[in-house]
């Protein structure tokens, strides 16, 4: 073992295959792949991705995007409707001068707060829409008004996203998508009849992925499909032998007759969707279950089979592997055997 | 502000009464208080409990204490069922060279390979029994086993503990206490029928602290009191006067007429207890509650109060104070005014 337990792995050659199938899957369909980095905060995938083909990387924070851009990602997308201030948006402006720098609004208030600071600037904004998921973005017919006082306010609109995260819910893909679509399409009707060009219509997330209508959305912007995790696994939108993240984890105890490991909330994170079975699953046991979860506790339900013994390892498939991998430092990486270590670079920048 | 939001602040003064609050409670009782530093695991707040009469710190893992051990603190509790290799026991026989060191064990198995590694070393073990949570330690009446073949193996046995975590249950505290009673009680008296002396009996959880049996229990090991959560609130064990722990938000929407933050699960944590009656709590808006959280946005619904404005800070009461320290490099410092950071030294020491 690399490191005590428990520690996450990255198994290269699936992810490499899932990297690699994402861009030629984006090809085919001739969508841009702007891949989401908050969910592998790593300088070495971000790279993997882009050598692969993305058109840039999506990021939720400014810190994030600092980040890569320090390492040589000369384009990023800030998927998220900041509400800037003098010192952010200062950070955004150092930033426009090494890359290609995007970020969103969601209303004519913040559109206005933007341009005050960083009208006239390189850095250009994307109006978010709400396609379905009611967490933020203004109505696909309000994107109008809100990207004209952008573009009045000396900001260079680039076009609308959208995430369809009302995704994450069994077999809401396709619907998911449709949304999207609908909401997208509005939006830049909205947009062209303000007299305003839509560069870009953005999209995705890994659930609905497949179903996007590419006849629409120029853009995706997927995290996961680089890991997948149990929240994939259980909407049926990625398979067990195309999960390439896990936590290792050591059987410390056997009490009430379960295995008790040693990786708990504070590796795998706390995430449970209303659709989870548990709290995480084990690869190698697809009927296992994390039946209870504390800070350094998975207590494991193995569902009949004879419990891994005492000081065995096993490996644990978060339920989200963004919540997992922000709470390591290091990820170790194997590849037909060998092993190195890479930093989650991006871990925990916030803000 | 001192950084860029989100970031979590502490409150000096109230989390100075709260450490000297238990520490005089504890005094009257004529209980040791041995706080569990996996709450803040943060140096200057270990150095405040120490010099306010704890009686040494419980952490969680052998990498929290090597952390604690390096700035000063000579007696650490490893509070967990350890399971230990060749690399972790020699990662305690160094850490007893420099304090006092026990470690937890809840079987035969792992105290007669504890004793493999340690048998006639310094370190020191507690027998972990269940008290009602039901996640690691033996039935109370197997302690005598357990500790016997610690014994026998060159094992110093110093006594027993338990987590009576089902104490996290509304109304829970007093009957979890007794269980908590019933079994170190029960506990001891197996030891001694094998012949083996009795130290320490310890136990405690925040919830059921002031309903410990301090007849019974020798030494308290609560974590979360220091700073208090969103958990204590709803749970009754702490008022909101008492919560020294904020994660400070900025307003970035108003998206479907709620309050949208920027600090997600990234910064609070996941956690959602069943009895939980949100994702977290506003401290200054006592009505309002988080109704849906992703990684980089909180949904408040403000029951009916207006919106705080767009740009606007509020302080977000996390659900589980300790997941969400785990997600900070730092913490903000506020006393009568003036800011200061402390570093949280042993975030993500997980093993």
């Amino acid at each position: 073992m690399p490191a005590p337990t428990p520690y996450l792995q990255v198994d290269l050659v699936r992810m490499r295959r899932n990297v690699r199938d994402a861009a030629e899957r984006a090809s085919v369909a001739q969508v841009a792949l702007r891949p989401h980095a908050k969910t592998h905060k790593s300088v070495e995938i971000a790279r993997l991705q882009l050598a692969s083909g993305a058109a840039g990387l999506t990021v939720a924070t400014i810190g994030e995007a600092e980040v890569f851009v320090r390492h040589g990602c000369d384009d990023v997308f800030i998927a998220y409707p900041l509400w800037l201030d003098d010192r952010s948006a200062g950070r955004l402006r150092d930033l426009a001068d090494r890359a290609t720098v995007a970020i969103g609004v969601d209303s004519s208030d913040a559109a206005a707060n933007a341009a005050r600071l960083l009208g006239g600037t390189a850095v250009e904004v994307l109006v978010e829409v709400d396609s379905g998921q009611h967490r933020t973005g203004c109505h696909p017919d309000d994107a109008g008004v809100v990207a004209s006082v952008a573009a009045r306010g000396g900001l260079r609109v680039r076009g609308v996203f959208t995430f369809p995260g009302h995704s994450y819910s069994p077999g809401a893909g396709p619907s998911a998508a449709q949304d999207e679509r609908r909401a997208l399409a509005a939006a830049r009707d909205a947009l062209q009849a303000h007299g305003l060009d839509v560069r870009v219509l953005s999209g995705g997330s890994t659930p609905s992925l497949w179903d996007t209508d590419a006849g629409t959305v120029g853009e995706v912007r997927p995290g996961v499909y680089v890991f997948g995790d149990a929240q994939q696994w259980e909407l049926g939108t990625m398979s067990p032998d195309e999960i390439a993240l896990t936590a290792v984890a050591t059987v410390v105890s056997h009490a009430g007759g379960r295995a008790v490991l040693d990786a708990g909330s504070k590796v795998l994170g706390a995430d449970r969707a209303a659709y989870a079975t548990g709290h995480g699953r084990l690869l190698d046991h697809p009927a296992a279950r994390i039946v209870a979860l504390s800070e350094h506790h998975a207590v494991v339900d193995l569902a009949g089979s004879p419990l891994p013994r005492l000081g065995e390892t096993v490996r644990v498939v978060p339920n989200h592997v963004c919540a997992a991998v922000n709470l390591a430092d290091t990820l170790w990486v194997e590849e037909h055997g060998s092993l190195r270590s890479w930093t989650v670079s991006a871990r925990g920048r916030n803000s």
